[in-house]
């Protein structure tokens, strides 16, 4: 199978993808790991349990929810659980399910790195961007993601 | 310093790209490992040697090409090294210079990884978007990588 090579407009949206990925996510662990020693799995993670009313969900469910967390799931659970900021528990309604419930301590790691994580996010994406350029990147790269989670991997 | 909330928009905005990213990432990193067992901070190094005429770089030079494997270069150039794909030099006309040099193996991984990973590129984002949103995408992102660069993270 040929592919054609990409022209100078693609390249230009591609390597300015590329970059900006790399760079953010560096940038977020940075801030994460210097605000309490997570990095962005485990907060994407941590994120999902704060959002439920009873700081819980089922292993099965989390894995849906999360995408960067999701591959090593039971590792980045176990890490977590190491460090005394998500817990596993039996779920008493269904034999087979297993619980991440989320800490008290584990809430406080989430409220001491999510400032930090706004800012970061605000200066270095949002805040550069006017309004009809945040709608424009919401579509496209929500047809992106659902084009990648479609293909099954996510 | 107290920040505001991100918005429904911003929110949007944001989860789609930090969701992309990460979805992005693992598959051309999965289809890179498939496909000779390289990582994309790998690929990235060995695409800058290759466009050099002469298929080499001075150290402190490739670092200020790469974003992805910038830190831990010296670590990224050893793995290559160690698989046979990079050699290290040095720069007879600059006694202080260490040289990167692509070698044949290096070439021929690049040539066997190149083809699937413009597949995926394109089939997962840039053959999902009409010319207009491929400008988009290229300028607001452009905005964010030289904001990201010139606050000292690549």
């Amino acid at each position: 199978m040929t592919e054609r090579w990409l022209d100078e407009v693609e390249m230009r949206a591609w390597v300015a993808f590329l970059d900006t990925s790399n760079l953010l996510l560096q940038r977020i662990n940075q801030q994460l790991r210097d605000d309490g020693g997570l990095t962005q799995p485990q907060y994407e993670l941590l994120t999902r349990l704060a959002e439920t009313p009873d700081r819980r969900m089922r292993m099965a469910e989390l894995a849906d929810a999360l995408v960067a967390s999701r591959s090593g799931l039971t590792y980045q659970v176990s890490q977590l659980e190491k460090a005394g900021l998500v817990r596993r528990e039996t779920c008493t309604s269904d034999d087979r399910g297993i619980l991440a419930v989320l800490t008290p301590q584990g809430e406080q790691a989430l409220l001491k790195a999510a400032p930090g994580h706004l800012r970061v996010v605000r200066e270095n994406l949002i805040d550069l961007l006017d309004r009809d350029q945040l709608v424009a990147l919401a579509d496209t790269l929500s047809q992106a993601r659902a084009h990648l989670r479609s293909a099954g991997n996510g």
